[in-house]
């Protein structure tokens, strides 16, 4: 008789943004009068630019055209997009990675709940609290977390960074030797980042304590501020210790294109071992490369027209995010995040829960937000806005909540 | 210090096509003024249909537009698609299957690589011998296999089903009761199939073995026999105990645009776990969904038009399977499939190696297939043909093979 993965039974339920879909269904159903603004979840609003249109447009001409026509894509991505990747993202910022260490791929979720794979399952991973879900969901799931104490909502074998206002947003060091460490940054859910220089002395730690630094850059294209890294290669020694996962969805608008790539550098092994192999291995057997189409739209995204677009969409979204934070200070709230990131993370007043602002803000204000307690118990009495929506809605919202 | 997950150093190399590759290459260096013609790959080389680009365009265009640009797809895929999966792959044939039982993928290949994932790390799997190579070397890189015997080519825990002329390519119940039964029909590489009675007796045999089929239909647009099922659901009970894997890549040469399915039923039960729960939230917690404009290319795949061009096209393959067949014969091979398959597996002449002809074949006529042996040590002896060439080609191909 078959048996199942047990480990997914571990899982507690997935319920923070079908628990926010409910409660603003029940609400808009008691209330049709009342005009909902959602800055709740983390998804583009801005069409795709128009030279990702036309990129799109003449590779599915191709596509319908014998000579032109193209079937199985390479393993690791076309050489045309990984060049580009290589010359645009490293090469310019003064990083030498080479074609072959780039791994095109449907998207950076995919690859955040898949890199997991290559490591033991003794290693023991430390992740940023609050943080993206799915780094410790993936690593349930393969059985790495241990048990979970409900009331603490924690997993006994996992090492958890608190990030909030008391440590300025900057995890440290942990006590317990981790194998695998997480790093989002600038991080979702809080917008925060951390310096250069600060990202060096994680490197150093890692390389010291023989650990892997998971670096996903999904918000990377938010960077404002100069003192702030755009890749971990930027950091000395990085290549030793670092893999670097990169989305489209958020600097090109790519949510619902779905494209991604993952650095896994050749210097990465463990003893004789090359991750970059091992990766190359798993891309190979269990994935059969990004749609050709969707690979002509990512290269795209760095010809000069495309860098012109995609430089006015990002800077669309942090007016808004801009927008938000002074609106936000305006009314007396204490803010974090939005300056290097289209996130921003506040502290909720007067001593309530994530849940109880979420409740009053949507009765009160009919804004949408996301409670910060969803994405781990530090953010517990923290609650995150998105800059992705309209600017006409987003100047509405803060009205509304300016007048509260 | 961390650790990488040892099984991956247990698969041995993947040399199948690159040893192909390089042979080809050689020979092409040797002699430049030959011709060489390439039946080898299971890549499509037909264009999109004109359905398809239509939808691809009109897709496109839409995420242009504020107004109808799509971000985050559903996580099991859209709703027009799962509609038109299920009224026409399933109640068309009789088949109840529920929209919230398929699941939108980036690909058959992903899907048979992650689907053991939701199964026991004990459970023991089945494959027929020889197979595509993928289901047993994700389960190689779980750690379900157990040690390798190199000189055997086979894993100490993996049960083998051969499949050799001498059964009718028809796999055997084992002696020792699998878990987990991978069964690939019409199969690759071998090009044959197995009647829908005795597809029945295996839906029979692991309901009663308390066992799950991982059934791969890729190959189902090119079944031309009446009494061979086109989905595992068209047997009594099969909801109970199998999972169905569809591909779009050769039913509509979607090979490099990335598009498949999964099925699993409801009924689908380990004591009172569902399989169903448990691959929505591998889908909702490791993938992000396939693109939109890929998504509506799909449907167009359900469309009076998409229909009737894909038929043509399947139509002109199966001439090119049926050109090969008989062109075979003809010069006196033994040979098998390209019926219901793309496939055509020709049993070697004079007690050759599958490699040994593989050289005969390319050298004397210029033509490039695949050994039988790489997919399994039962394919020791055999050649695969594909079909998937162009009409000329493939005459051309086998005008040669008749004159040696």
């Amino acid at each position: 008789m078959f048996q199942v993965n047990d480990n997914y039974q571990k899982l507690p339920g997935s319920y923070l943004f079908s628990t926010i879909g409910k409660k603003v269904n029940a609400y808009a159903q008691a209330n049709p009068d009342r005009q909902i603004i959602r800055l709740g979840i983390g998804d583009v609003t801005q069409p795709l630019a128009p030279a990702i249109i036309q990129a799109l447009h003449r590779a599915v001409d191709e596509m319908g055209n014998a000579e032109t026509f193209r079937g199985y894509a390479p393993d690791l991505g076309y050489e045309f997009l990984r060049s580009a990747i290589v010359e645009n993202d490293y090469r310019a910022r003064g990083c030498e990675i080479a074609t072959d260490e780039i791994f095109v791929s449907d998207g950076a979720k995919s690859d955040s709940g898949n890199i997991q794979e290559i490591f033991s399952l003794d290693n023991r991973i430390a992740v940023c609290d609050p943080v993206y879900p799915v780094y410790v969901d993936s690593n349930v799931m393969a059985g790495r977390t241990g048990t979970y104490d409900a009331q603490k909502e924690m997993w006994s074998d996992v090492i958890y960074m608190p990030c909030t206002m008391e440590n300025g947003f900057v995890p440290e060091f942990p006590k317990e030797t981790p194998d695998v460490i997480y790093l989002c940054l600038p991080n979702n859910p809080t917008g925060t980042t951390i310096t250069k220089e600060q990202l060096q002395s994680w490197v150093d730690y890692a390389n010291k304590a023989g650990a892997v630094i998971i670096y996903d850059a999904a918000y990377e294209a938010y960077i404002s501020e100069d003192h702030v890294a755009h890749s971990i290669y930027e950091c000395e020694g990085a290549k030793t210790c670092a893999i670097e996962l990169k989305s489209f969805s958020k600097n090109a608008g790519f949510t619902g294109v779905r494209l991604g790539y993952t650095v896994v550098p050749k210097e990465l092994k463990c003893g004789e071992v090359s991750l970059n192999a091992m990766w190359a291995r798993r891309h190979g057997t269990k994935f059969n490369g990004a749609p050709y189409i969707v690979q002509r739209a990512g290269e795209a995204v760095y010809s000069a027209e495309g860098k012109a677009q995609l430089k006015e969409q990002v800077a669309y979204y942090m007016r808004n995010a801009a927008a938000i934070r002074e609106g936000l200070e305006d009314a007396g709230y204490t803010v974090f995040g939005g300056v290097n990131a289209p996130y921003i993370w506040l502290k909720t007043p007067k001593g309530m829960t994530s849940w109880e602002f979420f409740d009053y803000l949507l009765e009160q204000a009919n804004v949408v937000g996301t409670p910060g307690s969803g994405f781990g118990p530090s953010g517990e009495g923290y609650f995150r806005l998105t800059a992705f929506g309209s600017y006409e809605n987003t100047v509405a919202a803060l009205e509304r909540i300016r007048k509260l």
